[in-house]
Order: structure tokens, then sequence, then C-alpha cells
């Protein structure tokens, strides 16, 4: 069932605080928008799943389903760069 | 059945990154050292169940059992101040 887009926005939210606002990074840290979405949804996953090393990310990670990870990386790959 | 300290410890590392190397934060961010533990467990389920606001501890929170936050309010509570 399509996900209510003011929701994915509300998931995306928290990812402001080290991202930047919509998706824009500042040096050091990676931009999100207009990155590519299964670029964007590997990285989580795999943060979800252990196998990639991070900081908080992993745990961050962990706190969405699947399908919200899926929703969040189409999100931010419909921003403009 | 009694959980791991070194588990406990990983669980813990991520909250290093704002809150401070063994629970001593940065002024401007909530030290956890030596915390009354029912005090920060009844903070991070408020966190996890969306009744406190936060920039992203909300979604860390979501990201851990109710049984990893009390093992994670009992370590910080115990750590010195």
């Amino acid at each position: 069932q399509a996900v209510d887009p003011l929701q994915v926005r509300s998931w995306a939210a928290a990812c402001a605080n080290c991202h930047g606002t919509n998706g824009r990074a500042q040096p050091g840290m990676p931009s999100l928008a207009g990155m590519p979405r299964d670029e964007l949804l590997r990285s989580m996953l795999e943060y979800k799943n252990g196998v990639r090393p991070a900081t908080i990310m992993h745990q961050l990670a962990k706190g969405y389903t699947d399908e919200q990870l899926a929703a969040l990386a189409g999100y931010f790959a419909a921003l403009p760069r």
C-alpha cells in the first residue's frame, strides 16, 4: 500500500540533524539529495544488518523497517541535488 | 537471562557520539553517567513511544528493545559521574 508522503517526510526529518536540510549536507558528511535510490537503500540495509561499520547509522537504521528504509531511499533520491 | 556486559557496552557505544565518552557529555548535551537508572529508562521509553519530543532520540530508541534500553539505563547509571 502506498506510503503517505507526509509520513515519509517525518521519518526523514531525523536525518537532517546530520545530513542537513533537504538532504544537502555540510562538507564531511554525505549528502543524500539526488543519490541513486538503490545505493541509498543498500547502504541503509547494510548498516541495519551490521555489515557496514558506522558510528550511529547502524543503530538508527535498526529503528526503521525495511519498507520504511525503501521509502526513505526513494524520498532522498527524488530530492534535487 | 543476564545480559553480557560486553554486549551492553557495544549497544552503549553509539551514545558516545553525542553524549561523550563514559557518558560524560560536553555542555549543552545531557550527561548520562551516574544518572538514576529509572529516569534514564523512562526517558528512553518515552522517546521510543513518541511521547517525548526529540531530534533523533525517538528514532535511535526505536532501534533497541525495551530490554536493551533497560540494560543501557543500568549501564550508564552505574558509571561514575
